[in-house]
């Protein structure tokens, strides 16, 4: 076991390993450069490292599949220090599917592991000559061929290193043949988890980088082990006693929020022309999964477990095994197509892990087409013959399997349902749903109007994982408990519930379902305590908070710079000008009047300019002033 | 790392850890038992002790599916002592498929970690309540509710153990579905390696055991270290220099052998009714599979690493990876179902392994259904509307799922092609290709004669890794090289190519591949070599080559026992009354009388009366009087 004391120069903060690594795949060279203290401590970490590095390295027009483009890898100062639930890092990159900042949060052991082999951060440059695979080890990097993992499916890949390196403990970020052939869907995946949304397998395709296999053993240190002691045996507790993370987030996962989301009115069904309300928990929700139950898996250092692992019963699935399917996946697959046999749902959803596709995006594009199919925009000359009305699992299985391969329709599909409608054309860019380009996740937002604003200015398009509206779909944390259909005060809101998310989650690299379960309202007094002990340095709950403030800052600035305006903080066509047909929501719209309401609060409560710009002064106030630079502001 | 030799009891012998396991399920205990040195004398190892223990413990008439049946692990005194090619074992239980003695090597890593946790065999007894898998680590037996396992496919159940124990190095055998469902034709399955013929995973399922999971640290001493490391580099060299092994054998593994057999005019194909040159090696020959080629894999100290990953490249199959596909599984899923698709074999091979399918049994009944379905014997009624001629590679693949899972025809399938004939009658049995009910390998051997008599004689059926006519097929070794159409001789080749093989390979428990291809006419004596250095025995080529006659005889007996008389050596109708049509053998075929001679002739070379029972003579000689009695011989 190295010490990392006498690994790290000055720069060293605890729960840092100091050091970043930068890989430049065209030259195949490497080189190590200290973790600056400012960078600490203005993005704290993994989100924050992600975007901080993306907009100072990479152009905003620069082509998301050239070389210019760069994909950084990030953990966080909790990563590693013995924290519940911080085997957690950020990916990001520009993103092929959007065209925005690409940023994905992702789990499992591989995290921990990069921690552990020594660096802080990994920035990986330029475009390998041929497939190749990174090694590292303790500070050892080895350009590895991967020719014979080229083509090969995700599980079979991370097999076929862990054999080949003679070393079954390593740990493998890989892509599937949907990210080498370039699908602005694909998702990078270690172990059974995903780096999901935005495309960001394409990135790795688009460098012949199959995957980034990892060992290491190196100790995390913090700087004030008494205190750290102290506020991690709090949060522990507090993780004990919450009655939602035990027994039953644990026993259900993601999946219990079908019958939430359903109960609220609000789970998308047939593309969004119905709610979910048809389909009762036994048919694909909780309790169906439940008989396919065959135990939990946890990602590294976490006792929750909330990973269930379903084996798919009846023919012809039956023997197919899926972690999952999360709550996302059972919308996309289950309610949004229509379908309701939830083998065919856990089948779809082992396919995207193998192929390295999206679940999410793969099911909207399915609905997609289903919709395009009944309304005759598609035919059976399109569909290779087979039938795509709502509802028919063999076909939307089949057309999964399509995608990965980029095969027939599968090819014009795979590149994400925003560029296969404006391809398609015939008035079917109308009921495409997704912002930004990015498929759109399993709320009917409208009838959660914070949630709304959300997914129309995310910088990642429309993500569930970036301002999450937990006071509509949950009504906590109780401070904030909100009527989920009012218009007024959702644009404050959201620029809140995005701040404190990305502060409290994605940028100290923690799981936000025990920080949502267990912290609750002194969420970031917890992060501020704890990170005040790992790291030595000044923490306070201000000071957490302005940290998520400063990367959407940030993440935005890029997105300008990248050619997004007001315009494109929008909503699908159908949530504006259709109500909800039924339910508790029956009625609800989002009229163009209300978003623009929304949007102008919003900004206003972010201190941009009305055209969605940030201004100077916040950025300034931010510590950003570079930023406004680049942005050419006065 | 525990020293062996503190471990021991009196009866050590260098090699071996000198203890054998007992597990008994019905009673969830288990208990050690020295291994009795002659014991180590009279059987050597591995397929020795399988037999030796099925043979003392299990009935004649045991139900192989009840719980009176026993599986028995071996391996041998070459397993880890660090001689190449030596992760080997044994699997033995009396034969689902056949009611005969069944018995499989296999390789991997597995036997290495069996060996080092502690074990010369473990003998499992009775049948759990519930699902389980054992998990044994350096002496320490826990029984484990597999219930989260029931159901996976190989491969995820694999990964699923090793992620619930938290150790990536454990290594596990297991079943698939298949042997879950009591399937004939059900492998044992250890990482990418089978224990495959003769439905040993049934006999699992049957306890309901699903996996045996393993870890151990011992190291393996061997007598006398000076000539051990004098005789390990004589055979290292041997292999070095073996034109044979490198670089041809390495690089193509057994698929060069369809080439061979190809031009020998024995390739079968379409169920015996062509020979396989229409099929020239750039369809599904080694030429096809190189441009599948992603890698080769060993198993444990092996430097030859033979094992061959293929990736499927064309639609619906693209990204299917498969280990193989080896030359029987060339044979059955492709000449033998007149399938020219080399991505089919694949997909067919992977879903073999996942399942826990064999795959030779497997294509064999595919190409069964064939002839049966061209003869309007099997109807689209019967097939479930899908076209089963010879070669629709899509309905092969669809029907080995439906047997995987014993859904429809699939399950009348999936207890081996001599069931299904008997059940479906109309004449069907005539070409139903088996021995004893079990399916025949890939040479026809109307123009292989002794190969012929090994397939009608073996104890385990027509296994092609029991008496391999190896003169016949590839002229060597030199001083029994023979005119593979002749009939005289034939018998007693056979009971050399029978007693020798097992001596040499399945006894002492190393891969025969090098054995055959760099020790060559020394064979015997290398082996008698490296057994009296690494044990400390007294061991020359005769008594090698004796305990191989040795285990046929007691295999012969418990074959007796079970009710097997002469009238069970024979061979398919097809091949006794219709000649070879094309080809360097065209006109050849083995009519009843030439079978009896050659059965008479190897009835007499192993001292058997001409009903072929062991003689009390033969037996007594072999120091095999209990068998005698056993068998109520005067």
């Amino acid at each position: 076991m190295r010490s990392p004391s006498t690994e790290r120069g000055e720069m060293y903060q605890g729960g840092y390993t100091g050091k970043i690594l930068r890989i430049d795949l065209t030259e195949k060279t490497y080189k190590e450069e200290p973790l600056p203290e400012d960078v600490a401590k203005d993005f704290m970490g993994a989100a924050g490292f992600c975007i901080k590095y993306i907009f100072d390295e990479v152009p905003g027009d620069a082509d998301p599949l050239g070389p210019e483009n760069k994909l950084v890898y990030a953990v966080g100062p909790f990563t590693g220090t013995g924290v519940p639930c911080t085997s957690r890092m950020a990916i990001g990159a520009k993103s092929p599917g959007t065209g925005a900042m690409g940023l994905c949060m992702t789990g499992g052991y591989f995290p921990l592991e990069f921690k552990r082999a020594g660096y802080d951060a990994v920035i990986i440059e330029g475009k390998a000559e041929v497939p190749t695979y990174l090694w590292i080890k303790n500070g050892k990097v080895t350009f590895r061929s991967a020719e014979d993992q080229w083509g090969l499916m995700t599980s079979d890949c991370q097999q076929s290193i862990r054999d080949e390196l003679g070393d079954q403990n390593i740990r493998v970020s890989c892509i599937g043949p949907a990210g080498e052939k370039l699908s602005k869907i694909a998702c990078i995946i270690n172990e059974r988890r995903a780096a999901g949304r935005k495309g960001l397998g394409a990135v790795m395709g688009s460098k012949n980088l199959k995957a980034i296999a990892l060992r290491g053993d190196m100790e995390i240190g913090v700087a004030d082990p008494e205190n750290f002691e102290i506020f991690k045996k709090r949060f522990r507790k507090r993780m004990k006693d919450s009655p939602a993370l035990y027994p039953h987030f644990a026993k259900v996962g993601t999946s219990g929020n079908f019958d939430n989301v359903s109960a609220l009115g609000i789970l998308p069904a047939k593309n969004f022309t119905a709610t979910g309300q048809f389909l009762p928990s036994a048919t694909i929700g909780p309790d169906a999964l439940k008989s396919r139950g065959v135990g939990r898996i946890a990602c590294a250092e976490c006792p929750v477990r909330c990973s269930q692992m379903r084996l798919a019963k009846e023919q012809p699935y039956a023997g197919i095994l899926a972690e999952g399917p999360e709550f996302e996946s059972l919308y996309a697959f289950g309610s949004m197509c229509g379908v309701d046999n939830p083998d065919a749902i856990i089948a779809a959803d082992r396919m995207c892990d193998e192929f390295g596709l999206d679940t999410i995006s793969a099911g909207v594009i399915v609905a997609w087409v289903m919709e395009a199919y009944e309304r005759g925009i598609l035919t059976k000359e399109d569909t290779h013959g087979m039938d795509l009305s709502f509802g028919q699992h063999e076909s939307m299985v089949r057309l999964v399997h399509m995608m990965g391969e980029r095969q027939g329709l599968g090819d014009l599909l795979a590149d994400g349902v925003k560029i296969a409608a404006e391809k398609i054309g015939k008035g079917s860019e109308k009921f495409a749903f997704h912002v930004k380009g990015l498929e759109f996740p399993g709320y009917d937002v409208r009838g959660a109007k914070a949630y709304a604003v959300a997914f129309a200015t995310s910088y990642t398009g429309a993500d569930h994982n970036k301002g999450y509206a937990i006071q509509e779909i949950f009504g906590v944390p109780v401070p904030y408990a909100v009527d989920r259909l009012a218009v007024v005060g959702k644009g404050k809101l959201t620029k809140w519930n995005q701040d404190w998310r990305t502060a409290i989650g994605d940028a100290p690299a923690i799981c936000i379902f025990p920080v949502d379960m267990a912290t609750g309202d002194i969420a970031l007094e917890n992060t501020a305590d704890l990170l005040r002990a790992i790291t030595g340095m000044e923490w306070t709950a201000d000071s957490v908070y302005e940290v998520g403030e400063r990367i959407n800052n940030v993440a935005r600035a890029f997105n300008t710079l990248a050619g997004f305006t007001r315009a494109d903080d929008d909503l699908p066509e159908r949530l504006k000008t259709e109500a909800i047909q039924e339910g508790p929501c029956k009625g609800q719209s989002i009229p163009q009047e209300d978003l623009d309401l929304m949007i102008d609060e919003f900004y206003e409560a972010r201190g941009w300019a009305p055209d969605g710009i940030p201004s100077r002064a916040k950025l300034e106030e931010l510590r950003l002033g570079y930023v406004a630079d680049r942005l050419g502001q006065a």
